[in-house]
């Protein structure tokens, strides 16, 4: 059995992993036959969303603690994280993968990105291993490979901050995967693009399919 | 198009609703061709629990906002729910549904139910509109259904407190569904028997369709 480490960056869209995106993430490799181990770096997040009205809270809270509510409290530190025992690498989404896992949300073309999830996702680069990156989490990629083909969808503000950041970003439409042969690596747009809870579904039920694949 | 009301109770299983169950909801549910509006209650939660070790922390986090992470956003208090805008109700488990909208996982078979949950529930009930409860929300059904069919799987304590309240439990497997045709009422044991996502979800995919089916 083929076994994914899932790298979530909190729970909730604004500040944390993208709900949708993770859980379909973890379902699709279950249907693919395949296991999953989640991790999360073991950090304050940069901040906290009332997602109800959009606005920063007072709250404290800690990126491995809340994806732990996503993970059903099997989640591990991100320093934990070998790849020996891995066959590929999944990050879901969501401004925490902008936020927490970098600060891309925050500076754009200048951003740097968390050296823990540097680490973790270098040693899947440096043992081609497969991975995939949907929705915001390409940004990570220029920090991890040079000049890959990757999707964060069809806006060009962003596409251009990940090309000046050293990546070579391709449009992709909701339902379909960008895949970078060279690298085994994986993109897809999801809520980047997604208007519905299908529309995400569809790219990442493929871009599972095509990690686990290449893997 | 189908409308489904999805009553959610906070984000995350030990103190709100179950994250899996709550999105494979909203997936089902599209997957069926209708739509949904979330809502929750905008109370106070019971309590926090830090997911990673299933320690109670100081926290206080409100249901309603916790329940827009799960939901991007677009969620409603409860008492906004109109009946008559919608064909059908479907209410996720996790310990929140039997802590934030009821007092159930404190009090057994002494428990009662928030009010404000109680009537928008039982306006589905007296208009015999159809509706689904998985997990350990059915805890929720003795006030709203008189000695209504309905599982929570199999077990005995947890049955007979729901007997104790006004239930008929019937013994279910984890990807089945037990249904109350009188009153147009689905029940599956959902994560309190899924040792898997895949397991949760087998039992939604045939809870989300039945309700559809009997709306």
């Amino acid at each position: 059995m083929k076994k994914v480490a899932v790298i979530l960056a909190g729970c909730g869209v604004y500040d944390g992993s993208e709900i949708n995106e993770a859980v379909l993430t973890l379902l699709h490799i279950a249907k693919n036959g395949a296991s999953y181990q989640c991790f999360a770096p073991d950090i304050a997040q940069h901040h906290t969303i009332n997602h109800l009205t959009g606005e920063e809270t007072t709250d404290n809270r800690n990126v491995l603690v809340e994806a732990a509510r996503i993970a059903r409290g099997e989640v591990k530190a991100i320093t934990e994280l070998d790849v020996t025992q891995f066959d590929a690498l999944i990050v879901p989404g969501g401004f925490g993968a902008a936020k927490n896992l970098s600060d891309f949300a925050i500076k754009g073309p200048q951003a740097s990105i968390n050296a823990d999830v540097l680490h973790a996702c270098k040693a899947f680069a440096n043992t081609n291993k497969a991975a995939g990156y949907m929705c915001i989490a390409p940004n990570l990629i220029p920090f991890i490979y040079q000049q890959a083909h990757l999707t964060i969808g069809n806006d060009s503000d962003t596409a251009n901050a990940l090309n000046t950041l050293g990546a070579q970003h391709v449009t992709c439409t909701v339902d379909d995967i960008v895949v970078d042969q060279q690298y085994k690596l994986v993109t897809t747009p999801a809520y980047m693009l997604a208007q519905s809870i299908l529309d995400a579904d569809a790219g990442i039920a493929k871009l599972v399919s095509e990690v686990l694949a290449l893997s």
